[in-house]
């Protein structure tokens, strides 16, 4: 494979809409309004406005999927898979990815000012659920002028993403890309979810989510990624992480990290809080473990008759979206009678992988692309 | 199987060591006493003193391992494979088991009152380690006259205990159970015991351990347990018995428990921090993490030349403790020449299922211990 160069300097643009006389409806029935979304496009949009390709995110993600910030030396989180001659080629494709409804990047949150209090929302923001993220997608494609997406691709929440935009708008998809992910979370995924929450709920400065003007619960919100973390990875890519090495400089106080596995966590959990809102982090998870893309008919019912084509993608040692549940994604697709590819990547990173993968998700995703741009 | 009544009204019993001139070592070099340890025993000892088995606690048992205190309606933590006609058979075996060193049910541990200052120890409590809690049992085993045990069991952090035995006092042993165990933590069993201790120590009750006379970390402790009892499950045996669910009464206030499966986990947690003790928690959690089988010479060669036998019991869906852990400790059976018989419980419970495989631990064990008798 030929390794381009990226896409150099790009930025975050926003999009605001849902003023008074036309605010956001949510799925509770709730109105939301003026909601910004964050966004970022890499790429030309070409006449037909036929090579727009939407990127969703996962739960800590955000619009800057790839190329580099000005004066940032880390570039966007998927920017290995996208950019010129990259699985997502820019020099082909229009890439889009936003922030999602609920985040804390840009994009309307609960640590974003209410317009009319003034103050930071906290939980005076209305609960948000997978396809109100979806509908706000869908306004920022509308305000784009794009009536059809060639793809939409995402990895863990955002694979569920990419599964309510087929329940919501499947006449506007050619293709879909669902990796690592779930037609909803088992009571393990909630379990994991819901002791993060805790880890935030009780710590003394979340303050019912009324925090913004003094201390931030930064501790247990680093214990919620610390767990996070864990089952990110895997039981091997841990052990051949970390091994059993001692950290150095353990054993100064009682009860500190004394092996480099801890050190890890405690330093991606510090990490973290520097760019997270607890608040975020609550909604998102909430919203996370409320879909079902079953709940209201099967998913395969929702499908039928539908023009569209799906890769789906599992990874074998990620223990938290398993490989049996995007298998049962395949399933709901051929019930449906669709094409779906699954492929399962022989990964020892965990879910992770999704992320770190390149080279086979390269491979297997370009490939993809090139036949949906054929397929009619 | 015939079900026989078990033991009825148990008792414990409190066996104090270490005064002044006695003082335990510990493996860290630190000296403490007197030091007490809570235990219990069920059944008789013969005359030839030959018929002892030892059972050994995990994380968060205790000394009464069977039949019920007075006035109490649950019985201790492994009645159903304890008593007559189970499968440590009361009527043929002489049956001990005792709190650890460095627990809260009994024993010395970080909430028992130092005979020195007449205050709780908290973090004044030696570091302890597995080899410390082995060496107050067979100074129990002392006390109690026995030279050789017929066997030792136990799962878990018992299991731990059990290969220790092996390794400080293998001319005191006939026969081994270790069930559900490990040579030596992984980084993962690491991280999610750190995560747990963190969640304790950010807990502003936690006070660097010194809370026994006010307000205890019962969030903190209640979140570790919370994790602990994630892993405890299998993804199969969480998604049997809670499903999606939803639990009675949810939605009342924001980010309250949605569904039964976080509500079991609430429950588990608070009810913990009603019967164990935060520092206990990271004391004991330490020394699972340091417990190192083959730290200073490969286990085989430690064991060559041993005459004793071993069952190694493992479960299938268990991913704390996952089978391929089980059966490195067999191989290293075997390169030491010993008899071990290794067997994989097709069990959909997870870690619990040491506690829940009744009858088929029961008819794996008393088939071995038969044999154990028989065997010079």
């Amino acid at each position: 494979m030929v390794h381009r160069e990226g896409l150099g300097i790009v930025e975050t643009q926003f999009f605001t809409f849902g003023s008074s006389s036309d605010e956001l409806v949510l799925e509770n029935g709730e109105k939301i309004g003026p909601v910004t979304i964050a966004y970022e496009t890499y790429g030309e949009l070409n006449s037909a406005k036929s090579n727009a390709i939407l990127i969703l995110h996962a739960l800590s993600g955000d619009a800057h999927a790839a190329g580099f910030h000005k004066g940032e030396k880390i570039p966007g989180w998927w920017d290995n898979m996208i950019g010129p001659g990259r699985a997502f080629d820019t020099e082909k494709y229009f890439v889009i990815c936003s922030n999602i409804l609920g985040g804390c990047k840009g994009s309307s949150g609960p640590s974003s000012i209410n317009p009319k209090t003034g103050k930071p929302y906290g939980l005076t923001f209305p609960p948000i659920t997978i396809g109100d993220m979806v509908n706000c997608q869908r306004r920022l494609i509308d305000y784009l002028g794009i009536k059809e997406l060639l793809s939409i691709a995402g990895g863990s929440m955002g694979g569920m993403q990419v599964l309510e935009w087929l329940i919501r708008y499947p006449e506007r998809i050619k293709s879909a890309i669902p990796i690592a992910t779930t037609l909803k979370h088992s009571p393990q995924q909630i379990a994991f979810d819901e002791v993060g929450r805790q880890a935030i709920i009780v710590d003394p400065h979340w303050k019912s989510g009324d925090y913004y003007d003094g201390a931030r619960p930064v501790k247990g919100l680093a214990i919620a990624r610390m767990i996070g973390h864990i089952t990110y990875m895997s039981d091997v890519s841990m052990a051949e992480k970390f091994g059993r090495q001692k950290k150095n400089g353990s054993n100064q106080t009682r009860f500190s990290p004394d092996f480099e596995v801890e050190g890890y966590l405690h330093y991606r959990g510090d990490n973290f809080v520097n760019r997270f809102d607890a608040n975020s982090y609550l909604y998102i998870t909430k919203a996370m473990d409320n879909f079902d893309a079953g709940q209201d008919r099967p998913f395969h019912e929702v499908l039928r008759e539908k023009k569209l084509k799906a890769l789906v993608i599992a990874f074998k040692s990620d223990w938290l979206y398993p490989a049996y549940q995007s298998k049962e994604i395949v399933k709901e697709f051929k019930l449906a009678g669709l094409q779906a590819t699954y492929c399962e990547i022989d990964s020892t990173y965990g879910h992770d992988a999704f992320l770190l993968e390149v080279e086979e998700e390269t491979h297997l995703i370009s490939h993809f692309l090139k036949k949906s741009v054929l397929f009619i």
